[in-house]
């Protein structure tokens, strides 16, 4: 398969996991976002939304959306399950992934972050309110939900990895990239440190990716 | 069933159009989001995050995030399917779900409104400009994509109605009920008078749901 991605995005990151938990090989082009790289003619050609990740599998037209790759992989790829069997059991699973992928990350990718300074003519540091708003509202539905329901087990859903932990975990990494206090959500950081402990998990982790700070 | 909507909720709108098209009996009971019952202790116990919808399908926890009921309902159900059976098209549906249910509607619920107002003291009148570009920019993806990729039928995904749809047209009850221009996306409008012209959706539309200002 074939990915356009970037080292920081969170989306990007969750297929990623995915692809190497489920052992399929795959080369990645990065696009960067911090040029404008995902606005360029040739790249709104792959994705009119000029977002990452986009996602080749063969000729067909690209996959978009993490969450709707993630189950194109459940759906046609064996290896490791990354959807629980039961339906409520997947729900949840979906829920709690959603509580990222919908209500979270949407709310601080660079297209929001760049209309909050220039529309407004917030200054970055004010602007950045926005978004730490936008994190710790997502860590703390995610804490309060995980240290309370009982489908909670070593991963958010039982004890094996799912939708919900790619989701989780890309919020994590986040919160080290911009700098989020976590000390309130440690069933979050329970969860994201047993992802992090995977190697599929670090070896897809956006600061070991070309083009991080610290690569 | 028993759920827990509101009448102006983008994401109720979603759920209650599969249950009605899916014949699952149901009672809705309306949470007052402009009042803030969402925050009150009592709704919290359902759902953590505050937010609607929230579905109940016998004594189980609640079912919460409307595209992880949609699934749900998708996989314990019959009645008409509201995700095609290939692969790359129900990947493409969920998609075009996503860029509605992920990256466009979580940009402009109550809570994010709220945040600009009180946060960085922005006029309603201002304030607004940011759910227009929220809209503006779903609508514009939308509209390029189902006028140029090869799936796109009567419904977003070929001939039958899918989670796109139902996306699609939670997203279009909301530039009339918010005033958003929309003579720029005449493919979204066609399948929007498309879905509308079902009963289901005709009967699940929120203006024709109690606490509505017209009904």
């Amino acid at each position: 398969m074939h990915m356009y991605g970037n080292w920081r995005s969170a989306a990007a990151f969750r297929v990623r996991i995915a692809l190497k938990l489920k052992g399929i090989a795959y080369e990645e082009t990065f696009i960067d976002l911090d040029a404008g790289d995902q606005h360029k003619p040739e790249f709104r050609r792959i994705n009119p939304q000029g977002a990452v990740p986009a996602l080749f599998d063969g000729d067909g037209p690209p996959l978009t959306q993490s969450l709707a790759i993630l189950d194109y992989l459940e759906e046609t790829r064996g290896g490791v399950r990354l959807l629980p069997e039961e339906p409520r059991a997947r729900a949840r699973a979906r829920s709690l992934a959603q509580v990222v992928a919908c209500d979270t990350h949407p709310l601080y990718v660079p297209r929001v972050r760049t209309f909050l300074m220039e529309h407004y003519g917030l200054p970055r540091e004010r602007m950045l309110d926005f978004l730490r708003n936008a994190f710790t509202t997502g860590l703390a539905t995610l804490e309060t939900r995980l240290s309370t329901e009982a489908g909670t087990g070593r991963f958010c859903q039982g004890d094996s990895v799912s939708h919900a932990d790619l989701c989780l975990v890309s919020l994590w990494v986040g919160t080290g990239i911009f700098g989020i206090d976590t000390a309130a959500y440690p069933t979050v950081a329970r969860i994201a440190e047993a992802c992090l402990d995977l190697p599929a998990v670090a070896e897809a982790h956006p600061l070991r990716q070309p083009g991080a700070p610290s690569a």
